[in-house]
């Protein structure tokens, strides 16, 4: 193998699929990144077993050239080192050949690193996927259902089933729902697809893998593809391939978790009302449960307030853009409220609350493609 | 206490203060921030016992009214919730209201937190410092020598000397000598005194102090004051007074360490170097030695090189800008020789060496006002 690269190309290659390379991994030869050189470019893959990157560098694109291959060939390098020192070569480009017992040689200009190589026989293959269940999806809308749902998973494995995402898909529509027990996020979408009748359901992806997808996509309109399989989701977007294992198990039915009517609606500003509560929780962190209360007065206001007997306490007052139904006394975690409404792409949020005792969900004003459903916290 | 602050005046105060709060303190009223309100100006204290900030914000400056005091008095606050506090309210300023046993109200907007204040009476004094020993330097000078010593103090406390700078003066230059026993690291500065007999020796600062006393300096041209005690040292700067002590015992004579002559002399561009020694040091970090070799070869050629018999080898090629003495062959450890680098405000630098069991010196090429020491590593 012997390939000239231009580092800015590599750079960014290396740093997509380190997203998949864990310092933790008990497969000795996952510590490092597989590089294959072929006439088409220089594919390179890292996998934790769990995820799998791989990224194509192409020769060329448009009047750029990237790579002049001068040997095919392939060899696994250690990650870690490979990733620092091609962020410090001295030159524009790099010079990758592979020797005996495949001992790897990089030249930058007057710099020469040798790396002991391991054989890429002995790299794991990525899984084999049958494209049966192929969507699209514009990469930005992507990257923001993962964002909008993918804070609620579980952190603890005592359920691991709720560390992923449940993914849904009937009537044209993809469901993301996402909980751990203690709030529930829903980001619904419609997708564009040739096959009407393409459905899947209980296809729940764990929460780590979409948070480093989202990470290596762009922020553009093109499509990234989907393909779903019994135990496998693979996403393919430009000169990437991202593999991930699925979770097992049957995901909870929270269908009947989101209440359908409500006795209070409040509607707010989604900023106003998140540095308020940001502020009203300020006394009540660190060690402390995060409990702020909520009461509507008169006059549309409503009171946001905590106490903490060493500290101190704190009022809040804001005036609602509209107050409908019962008077209402709720406690909740400041936390579960913070981090639904810094995802609500919205100016105005609606609340709508069924009791101090039963959940209450925020979603935008004028549609429910994205619902945040809370529980309370007794106090009142 | 009645004041109403502008906020961005009391965010910025409480930033400078909060540097000398520590949350390990063992005296509880230290958690504290002191809050002396005068019709000066607000007086903040922040203090960890080694070191004490005091900040003013003066009631007014040219046109702008920072402050309306409505009621002198003062009180302590506990930092870390007072501090996060400032930085959310709502509005451009805060009032705030000291009542019975020292509850405090800060209203801002539609905000309005209460916080459990503390008697000021049991805060500890400021030290009383008489002012026989004063000079003067511009605070971006002293920004620069502290950041050109302070980074080569120990931070062991087998020898707690060591973890500060040791400050002399005389004939009207101020020395500044921070050594870990490793490398050594020395910066001197003419100052301009009224009183060219002022002389003093000995004078060892904390490494921290001075390292807060740099984040709050401003990089300008403005005159610091120093006033020197036997066991305390004050920075007067504009609307801040420092205090830190200083640290007990002599510290080492270390003007015999300096090598008068030299064997072989390098002139090398600083930043072609220190990228060079980075990239050669790449494969020996973490857990490893750090030891980088160099050798003089042929042609005004230096080569760095490394070798991690597990990972691989590395050699790194440079042309000299002048070579002269002897051939050379030495080890050393590169983080002494990059740190040592990086604070070198110039394009090309000197290296002169003794011998490869000598240290060696890093200086500017046309003046001495800034001393690197460095002992090599046994390896050749």
């Amino acid at each position: 193998m012997k390939v000239k690269i231009q580092l800015n190309q590599l750079i960014e290659a290396v740093q997509d699929v380190m997203k998949a390379v864990s310092s933790r991994t008990t497969i000795p030869i996952l510590t490092g990144i597989k590089m294959e050189v072929t006439y088409d470019g220089v594919h390179l893959t890292g996998s934790d077993s769990d995820i799998s990157i791989e990224r194509l560098i192409p020769v060329e694109e448009g009047d750029l050239v990237h790579i002049e291959v001068k040997q095919e060939g392939s060899v696994v390098l250690p990650a870690r080192y490979f990733s620092e020192i091609v962020k410090k070569l001295p030159n524009d480009s790099v010079e990758i050949e592979v020797g005996e017992r495949f001992e790897t040689t990089l030249r930058s200009g007057a710099s020469e690193f040798s790396l002991l190589g391991l054989d890429p026989e002995e790299y794991p293959r990525l899984p084999q996927i049958e494209e049966n269940l192929v969507f699209e999806i514009q990469s930005d809308l992507l990257k923001a259902m993962i964002r909008q749902t993918v804070f609620a998973v579980s952190t603890s494995e005592t359920r691991p089933i709720l560390t992923g995402v449940n993914w849904t898909l009937t009537d044209g529509v993809l469901n993301c729902i996402a909980t751990d027990s203690h709030r529930l996020a829903e980001r619904k979408m419609p997708i564009d697809s040739q096959s009407e009748e393409l459905s899947f359901q209980n296809v729940v992806i764990p929460g780590k893998s979409l948070n480093e997808l989202s990470k290596i996509l762009d922020e553009n309109a093109e499509k990234v593809q989907i393909v779903v399989t019994n135990n496998q989701i693979l996403f393919k977007a430009k000169n990437i391939l991202l593999f991930s294992r699925l979770l097992d198990g049957n995901y909870p039915d929270t269908s009947k978790l989101i209440p359908s009517e409500s006795k209070t609606t409040f509607v707010l500003k989604t900023k106003e009302f998140l540095q308020a509560i940001d502020r009203a929780s300020l006394l009540a962190r660190e060690g402390r449960n995060n409990v702020v209360k909520l009461a509507t007065l008169d006059n549309q206001t409503i009171e946001l307030s905590s106490n903490s007997p060493e500290i101190g306490k704190v009022f809040e007052h804001m005036i609602a853009e509209e107050i409908e139904g019962e008077e209402l006394k709720i406690s909740f975690n400041a936390k579960y409220v913070m981090e639904a409404l810094k995802v609500m792409d919205c100016t105005e949020i609606s609340i709508l609350f069924t009791g101090a005792m039963r959940p209450f969900l925020i979603q935008p004003v004028s549609d429910d493609s994205i619902r945040q459903l809370i529980l309370p916290v007794r106090t009142y």
